[in-house]
């Protein structure tokens, strides 16, 4: 039984990795999840993350675009949004160097598949997959800007979503290390201008 | 001088091949642009695409966010975000049939580059290119409804732009042949719900 806990614990400390580090993975968060009945725990409730106590933010999927991005490693393959509310939006595209207190960054992640429908349109010329589209959403993260709040962490509040639940203490705790290699505020994504 | 301008004309049909029907290439750009110029044609002036008249539309890149797409075709290789102007994302939303006039569905497409930044953040656990950014812009494409105006194209206008200034006729007249082929009204992109 002490050798299960301590497996389940190593399995929970991978996939929490994988998750906050690289962005990522529907498996990972699955094998979390399993570990985390396996340990006897209930799901949370609460739709806060730990420590930042941020929440999804309503109407989010309207917000502007920052950029776009695709993550692949092994597996994990991902085609990503980065949205943001007026104030962070405002300040990506003026450039500014830091963002103001207010400022909201939603993170949108999905898995990346082939199109059937482009590929077939492209098919007369070139056959094969060429064309990739977003499949299953795997989650969101999101960044809150309060400089006074969230002072001890570079001024931002983390949360991390999946199914419209935040993740737990332990993959809460990844978000602002990883976060602190970031060039522009702690923030790895840039504007992306209009081509 | 027959010979040459038969092979411009061959290059330059080519290059509007892959320019339109894969969304492509800043080579194949460059290909056209050249031969166009090597044919004595001037370089157009008009900021509207020909065929159909379509502009630029002020503020696209302010717009919301349809979905993202990658195409990889040999050295092609794109990352891709669909805007949608009011009318257009609401039905996108809304998960209409069809579009209403005065919907206008911008794509904006970028070459896909490895980012130094995020894959130095990844390196702890996963060294190499793992995490992929915008980089050059390469054009921009719009679709404007007006079922009057464009009945003879599904009530939509084209536009292919490259540095604000649009493709030439035989670049335009590939553009609804293609989009024929789309399940969604003429339209590629589906909207991408929130993960």
């Amino acid at each position: 039984m002490a050798v299960d806990l301590e497996k389940a614990n190593n399995m929970r400390r991978v996939a929490f990795l994988l998750v906050a580090v690289l962005g990522l993975s529907g498996s990972a968060a699955r094998i979390a999840s399993a570990s985390g009945e396996a340990a006897g725990k209930p799901a949370s409730i609460s739709s806060a993350s730990p420590i930042y106590g941020v929440t999804i933010p309503p109407g989010y999927r309207d917000w502007q675009l920052i950029a776009v991005n695709h993550l692949q490693i092994g597996k994990l393959d991902q085609l990503r949004a980065q949205l943001g509310n007026e104030k962070a939006y405002k300040a990506f595209k003026e450039g500014k160097a830091s963002f103001p207190d207010g400022a909201i960054i939603a993170a949108l992640h999905w898995t990346r598949v082939p199109s059937e429908e482009n590929d077939k349109a492209l098919a007369v010329e070139f056959p094969g997959a060429q064309s990739f589209v977003i499949g299953p959403g795997v989650n969101i993260q999101i960044m809150v800007k309060d400089s006074k709040k969230y002072a001890a962490s570079g001024g931002w509040g983390f949360g991390d979503f999946r199914d419209g639940k935040p993740g737990d203490e332990a993959l809460t705790k990844t978000c602002f290390p990883c976060h602190q290699s970031a060039t522009h505020d702690f923030v790895f994504a840039h504007y992306a201008p209009a081509p």
